[in-house]
């Protein structure tokens, strides 16, 4: 690495991101767990009440891992960076890292509104800074080693929009019924899986 | 890195993967411990309760490693992942960070058949994902920088297979005696050494 | 890597403080959260306490993300690192991976002299180290693949050099009154920026 | 990365390395803390009783710094690993993730000899690991880029073979008292710093 890492080379910036993400990932599972000391009735009804908690890692682990490779969609081909690019990488790694609470919000309190709210603004701030960039570098084809198809760019910037589409209608729904709001998040995995299948599989790496 | 880093290239997703199974092995150590303000007395019975917790560490650092030893031999040589190979990995990794969670579990509750269960069931579903991303790689000779000898992919499709039929039937073993089904992974680890004395030793690092 | 990774190749060392400050900013979120089984008007003001856990998240986000770009640039070109550097780096780095607790502490006990002394002193410390190691580098051009342009350098000095008088500045403040301190990292952030608009931009990624 | 991570490539296994230290090493500042909702003179105290916690984070930064800094040493040049390596390190890694538990247990019980005893017997393990494998890698030079200086190689062995001596010194010690046993460890940092400015500094980077 060394010799090549001059002063625009994205290397370090996405061995950070790599390692945020990685983070972020592992720390959800703090939040599963089973008290020690328990008599066995105590231990069966503990261990009934993991499977919300499973449930919001899985779900969290998805979203995170989507936007990891979203980010990778992002950054694939760009050989140098400047500090717009830096400093919006880092404000969504901030969000990202952040991406921990909310979760552990929507696993307790998954019933309340406020909970669906700040989980889908977390979701939609970080896809929104994603979106900016993807837009930034899409009009900087210097910082990229080979011009990227404008077919892919088209595709994730339409991947983006949805998904801060369904996200921000679940906030409007999450006032009326916080129930209705998450099973828009599953309405965009049919949607998104929909879409893809399509579009005739696994173009996209 | 930035320049070569194109739409299909493995490096991302394997700095992503390290540093999730770096992550899961290092979270494991948070369950091992003493309380602070002891007296004497507590504090050397304290610390004979941490032979289990241990043990418990050891056990599951031993599996992680070799969750990872199976990821890093079914990778090598890869120059080009897709989107199969990435959700496929990126699944494994959520099984994977996901192991402290039954680590504790059995480090508190080994002696009930669900703790045992638990931890089996982990075990099995991330060396199945491991089995199936091996398989995909090995019918798809155009994502390997060079066609991978036959030998090994045998050799690591008989260890996944192995480790699972181990798993699994620790798994029934569980409702009859924890014990027991704990013994079975001891007998893993002696026929896994056995058979690479067989083979005579080191051929696949 | 493996070949390349002579005995002064930064690559470890690099991907080591990569590591650190990828943890260090995403441990900070563990101070970020609400209670489980609180009731509705409990839940509502547990998370309106979140808002200060928030702030001190944002801030501590900034300060370390700020360190990992001046980390970064005062690394960049760097294809050879001796004994000293490596000694300097792990310094900054235990300071670094210290940030946890002063931002625990600002976010618990705002108010009291010693939280934002300790906070100011642990920055003045990461940022002292920098520049120790900016300007041993500098003095070192062999240790660089091509010559570092002197306003590069100057840049980087006047930045450290301001940083870490605004903080010594607010840890006089600190016991006059805390709130005249933190409103002082404001004031840095926004001459910084002042700075920056006034040299033309994104000139120093 | 990808095309070159062929069988024996050692990337991934310093990849995985590194992150372990960079965990190991962060995760010891969250023994560093004060309780929230103190009252003035609580929160004095409990200021004052962060100063033993800042010198165990203090010593076991240092310590795991100093295992991470043979280690790179170790592998310096090293282009190829086999089964041997891998498992050496890993079995080292397992036990360098183990190292904030007793640091913990030094910082809460730092006067009694079974904290002094497991502290030392874990710097003893991580490098008595470390030994072999700079035995191992020095009897097989086809696995080095470039034969290693027999100077760094005994020079390396000296090292930590004193550091070895010290903490088994210190665990005889440390039933007599484990203040004794301690000041052992400064001695061993005065001796290290004398034979290294003997030979004249940064000879070994």
């Amino acid at each position: 690495m060394g010799e090549h890492d001059a002063a625009g080379d994205p290397g370090r910036l996405l061995a950070l991101s790599d390692g945020v993400f990685a983070i972020a990932v592992t720390l959800l599972v703090l939040d599963v767990g089973v008290r020690d000391g328990l008599d066995p009735a105590g231990f069966r009804r503990a261990l009934r009440q993991t499977v919300p908690e499973l449930l919001a890692y899985a779900l969290s682990f998805t979203v995170i891992a989507a936007m990891w490779r979203d980010h990778r969609r992002i950054f694939a081909g760009v050989r140098r960076v400047d500090e717009v690019v830096i400093r919006l990488t880092v404000v969504g790694l901030g969000l990202v890292a952040l991406m921990p609470f909310p979760t552990t919000l929507l696993a307790d309190y998954g019933g309340r509104p406020q909970a669906v709210l700040i989980y889908s603004g977390a979701v939609v701030a970080v896809d929104a800074v994603h979106l900016w960039l993807l837009r930034y570098l899409a009009s900087r084809p210097g910082m990229l080693a080979a011009p990227r198809p404008k077919a892919e760019t088209r595709l994730l910037t339409a991947d983006l929009t949805l998904t801060i589409a369904v996200f921000v209608l679940s906030m409007g729904l999450a006032y009326v019924s916080p129930t209705a709001a998450k099973w828009c998040w599953l309405l965009l995995v049919a949607v998104r899986l929909g879409l893809r299948w399509a579009r005739g599989g696994r173009s996209a790496a």
